[in-house]
């Protein structure tokens, strides 16, 4: 099966907004089997969508399915139902169920009722309303030729639900011929170029998994994606693959699908029933704020210092004033310094800490912009990285990186792995 | 002047990854006085392309550019240079200049070379190479019929430096029509709905200047679009629109374009040579991330204390046990305490606390999900916001705004208005 996706709206067309729409509904429409082979965005413009409309459905080979987002709202630039009358060859009638329905939303909000909102409960001739839980403006579904188009709106929130509760079981009921499933391997301490060599065999085209990588500031994933005759078959084949690749990249796979490296540090410490606390000087606050995204980090979690200043590091973490001095706030030695005083202070089992040059400016040709180091303190002992990330990165990058190398320290430790360079 | 985008790419078509090349191209091409009325996604799939550069470069109003992206690469899914050719109806052959460069490129950084990287000095009979400066694959220029097509490598930086070089100036060399210039106003402390109620009269369709609103975690931004003959003409009208919302808006403006909270706040702070530190519960760091993210910030940023546990609350900011027994952590008594012991132990001018309940779980009917208060403290009083964010946002929102209900405090103060509710 093959589907067609238009988004609709000018904001989209100039580039204002970025359209995620398509991007979800390819991803969901791929693991139902649907391949969603061709999206196209058009400004709002009748003529433009019903030429479109008219043209993909009268094709050699017409999608089964087109889903178009946008233009069904209230005002004079939503003609999405105008367009699809027009692809249809066919007048639009007001529905009058839909109408009171609008006007008792309208009601029972105490809002005031305009004419123009009159126009939502227009429909082709033949075309079926959707009901839009979240909003005022219904879907539409309609057939033109062998292809079904549904029409819906271009709020996220509102789109998706109603994708799940019309699209998705009709789409499901005609039984599609293939099931696709996609699965993502996390990876951090090595390149992506690296990573691809060691899995190069899994990544060639014609294999029933297709394997490939993304990097993003320093994170690789691995994507498969399995097509098969059913759900229990591709869940085998990626199984299989999943499992050659954790073998094979050992301790350099941190988490899978939606894990993050914040995500599984928070995990290990929850079962450990461990704490943690951070001193931050480059990374400003962002490890702790990635600690603390995940709900209940206050388990975890019991403090965050960011000592900007070196006399911050001097009275919140006890660095001795000569240490900055003979080697200056960024080095091995103040990062080690900050991780081991913030350990005691806060009486947790660890502590990461960071001090490092994130640009734009401030570096030097010892020192240069994105030299980082991290370290990690327990009671008996502490461990210190140093990075050179390169003055090429943005400040942000830098700051995501440092924070990222600081959270697999941790992951090695608690994982019991012993930390060496490179790793 | 109008243009058609096309982005080639099954990673695209498949959900994978969402194209950001087509916004940023339309947005370009706007401010040059071309609308890119139509975006076109496709999978890895020569005749798919090749049928889409056909029919779009001769229907009956044919755009006067076509850029595409992607499918430029090495690899044997890369099928943009066939496409094309196939589209004009002519042969690839090799271009020996390109083939060289290629190999020195190859040579002079010490890679293996591969047969397959010969194919990217294939281009149709009769089209020019663009050069790209970042990356092995070059780009193409073509024409057909009225219809230029530059094609350009998927990789966003690659894709904009040729674009700046090669597709920007023939462009501003054919003179378009209409100039178009787009400006945004950035706004805090009231409603979406609120905000264009108050420029209602500015935001009707037909005005030579377009205006409309988006809202993103209680920032709402105002979009000037203006199209003219000229850019001093644009400039001109662009700039009356914009004078005459400041004055509207008042306070609740504080930046324009790129400006955020955050660098809005560092800036007054700089001018006058004030400095801050914060004190957070519930934002957990972010409220120091955020500040942190503008460069020099160690000129007004001394120091941030993340305490997430009441025993933090008391040993890091000298907060009453009694207060927080009697009050509860999340308490506009204990948000006060806090920015107070904070700034009154970092010695800095002003101290930004936070504290509440960020979800998705702890909320009481007393105390529900998305209740934070912030404060701000500076030497001679204490000013503190209970906000109720409402426990249908997500954990990082009400993160997001009660940072910048925090950031919003300390600008108003900077800018000499005193604060008052609902401001």
């Amino acid at each position: 099966m093959k589907a067609e996706l238009i988004s609709v709206g000018t904001e989209l067309t100039a580039g204002i907004t970025v359209d995620t729409n398509a991007a979800w509904l390819a991803e969901r429409l791929g693991t139902l089997g649907v391949a969603a082979v061709r999206h196209v965005t058009l400004a709002d413009d009748r003529q433009a969508v019903a030429e479109e409309l008219r043209s993909a459905s009268v094709g050699s080979s017409p999608p089964e399915v087109i889903v178009v987002t946008g233009g069904l709202g209230p005002t004079d630039d939503d003609l999405t139902r105008e367009a699809l009358a027009d692809a249809m060859g066919v007048p639009l009638r007001t529905e009058p169920a839909v109408l009171e329905h609008l006007g008792e939303f309208f009601r029972r909000r105490g809002y005031p009722w305009s004419e123009s909102n009159a126009r939502q409960a227009l429909f082709p001739e033949g075309a079926a309303p959707l009901e839009n839980a979240w909003g005022t403006a219904p879907g539409i579904r309609a057939v033109i030729g062998d292809t079904v188009v549904y029409c819906l709106p271009g709020v996220p929130r509102e789109m998706r639900e109603m994708f799940a509760r019309f699209v998705l079981p009709e789409i499901e009921a005609r039984g599609a011929a293939a099931v696709i499933v996609a699965r993502t391997l996390s990876c951090y301490g090595a390149g992506e170029s690296s990573i691809a060599e060691q899995i190069a065999d899994l990544m060639v085209a014609g294999r029933a998994v297709t394997v490939g990588t993304t990097a993003n500031e320093s994170v690789i994933s691995i994507r498969f994606l399995a097509r098969a005759a059913n759900r229990a078959e591709a869940d085998a084949l990626i199984d299989r693959d999943l499992a050659e690749v954790r073998t094979r990249l050992g301790k350099l796979v941190f988490g899978a699908d939606d894990e993050t490296l914040e995500s599984v540090v928070a995990k290990l410490l929850r079962q450990q029933r461990r704490t943690v606390s951070t001193a931050e000087s480059c990374t400003g606050g962002l490890l702790a704020k990635r600690l603390t995204d995940i709900p209940g980090s206050s388990e975890f979690f019991l403090r965050g210092l960011v000592t900007y200043s070196n006399q911050a590091k001097i009275d919140l973490l006890g660095v001795e004033p000569r240490l900055i001095e003979q080697h200056g706030a960024v080095s091995g030695e103040v990062a080690e310094a900050m991780a081991i005083g913030c350990r005691q202070r806060a009486g947790s089992d660890f502590a990461l800490a960071s001090t490092g040059i994130a640009g734009p400016t401030g570096g030097s040709l010892e020192k240069p912009v994105g030299l980082v180091y991290v370290a990690r303190a327990e009671a008996d002992g502490c461990e210190v990285r140093r990075l050179t990330l390169g003055g090429h990165l943005s400040r942000d990058s830098i700051r995501q990186r440092g924070a990222s190398a600081a959270l697999n320290l941790l992951r090695l430790r608690l994982l019991g792995y012993s930390v060496t360079p490179g790793s």
